[in-house]
């Protein structure tokens, strides 16, 4: 079976077109993966993509685009309501096919020793990378944001230990596969948003693997979230939680919106959850067999 | 973009391994298509089974399962609770990808031909392809079932004009990507899957594009549907229709199985219907764009 790896940086520029595909060409600039699904929001004042294929071709590319990140984009400048730390904000890799969870973590280390020692950025390594307990959560390696690890920062895992002066710091990682998905409520009151958020996400004693965020996005109030482990918690859970905590506010879902690439595994759990379809497999999903 | 062709042949056996498995390994004798999702069941007394590749190959492919059956069913001892004309029942040609309806009309009438004049057996056209206005619809063709037909038939379009001895006849057609949902209910009492079978089918003025029966099956009451045009109704609606009209009668729905093998669209379609996720498309499932 060949090796697929996945990797979806992220990057702290929403608005200015001509940066955001400056960074995407970069990326595709490796020829031998595919880069794909480009997205920005301006609200989050942030952009990500997808690159898959072979490892060490995907460690290029993302290679490439953050070195086109770097020259870019002025944290100086960034506002945004997404936390963030740098240019590059977030790179994590992510097992497809055929590779284990050791092989992402390897190569979150070398990118991470690249990105440290040849563009001049600290590092830090998180979650199944984390060196360190205390870096395996993202938004604890993300405390303070930009402007606050200028003032004080922990010793980075790769490069200098301080920010760069106009890049920041990068989160370098491996993980499991993240599902993005926002829920759209019927209201524009963004503290019901983040009131639902707050109950539902893991932290505060929701759903495994789930994080949430309350945001105001088109004069919605939506409730962002990351599916961390959608084995365990998948679309299903999600919107049936946000559901209910909002039932009890007198509020209704107006839409949802599943945010960027997905695995065809995630479709088919929310399908088996949602219609009790438990015998039901990815096996029986003809473009999946086409091209086994 | 390469020419890619369904077939989901369905035979009168679904007890019989031996049997069962001879007709599926003709299929694969033809080694350029693939064949798999092999699916019997001992009620209906019937099996079928996914043909998928290029066009021509797979008539050829269909052509030798069909030529097996009609050795080893003998329609004269067939009992089973599933309307049949003959040991291959029917056998759908449907467009994948690259194809358009009119060649899979002109598939079936290729097979059609070659199955009337070597294997001695009438052959039926329907749906799209069907040549009289009165055979387009696969129930109104099946009518009599093989007892029926052995005493009167209308004159075939291809064939003999009287039923083979054991083989019966034969209706070949193309259509649409056909989904088989089924839903069970939490109660034993078949009456009640039949009469919600009979609120919520297309020909009673129910969902468009939705067939559906009411059987027994492990002892659970089923309704048993096709979903015709899953554009139009899915299985959010189909599952929805159920659980509406069982609620009526105090009954809710205990599981659901999505039989065979369906395209990754009408997966995707079911989720947007579910979650209110109008964006979304398949575009964004990994496995789908890994191939393109």
């Amino acid at each position: 079976m060949q090796k697929i790896v996945e990797c979806v940086p992220n990057f702290s520029e929403g608005k200015d077109l001509k940066t955001i595909n400056s960074i995407f060409d970069a990326a595709k600039s490796v020829k031998s993966v595919r880069v794909f699904e480009l997205e920005y929001n301006k609200d989050h004042n942030r952009c990500l993509f997808t690159i898959v294929g072979k490892p060490e071709d995907v460690l290029s590319s993302a290679y490439e685009s953050i070195k086109t990140a770097t020259k870019l984009i002025d944290m100086e400048k960034h506002k945004g309501e997404h936390p963030r730390i740098g240019a590059t904000d977030v790179v994590p890799f992510t097992p497809v096919s055929g590779v284990a969870m050791e092989e992402c973590v390897e190569l979150a280390n070398k990118l991470g020793k690249k990105v440290g020692e040849e563009l001049g950025i600290p590092v830090f390594l998180y979650e199944e990378a984390a060196a360190r307990p205390e870096n395996r959560n993202l938004a604890d390696v993300r405390k303070g944001e930009y402007e606050g690890l200028k003032v004080k920062m922990n010793k980075p895992d790769f490069g200098p230990s301080e920010m760069h002066p106009t890049a920041g710091a990068v989160v370098v990682g491996a993980r499991k596969y993240l599902v993005a998905f926002n829920v759209n409520l019927d209201t524009h009151d963004i503290e019901i948003a983040k009131k639902i958020a707050g109950v539902i996400r893991e932290k505060n004693g929701g759903l495994a693997g789930l994080k949430a965020l309350g945001f105001e996005v088109d004069g919605m109030a939506q409730v962002s979230m990351n599916l961390v482990d959608y084995e365990k918690n998948n679309f299903d859970d999600a919107y049936r939680a946000v559901e209910t905590e909002a039932g009890k506010m007198g509020i209704t879902i107006k839409s949802s919106e599943i945010y960027g690439m997905i695995p065809l595994e995630s479709l088919v759990g929310a399908v088996k959850t949602t219609f009790k379809a438990d015998t039901f497999k990815s096996d029986q999903v003809l473009e999946k067999r086409l091209y086994e």
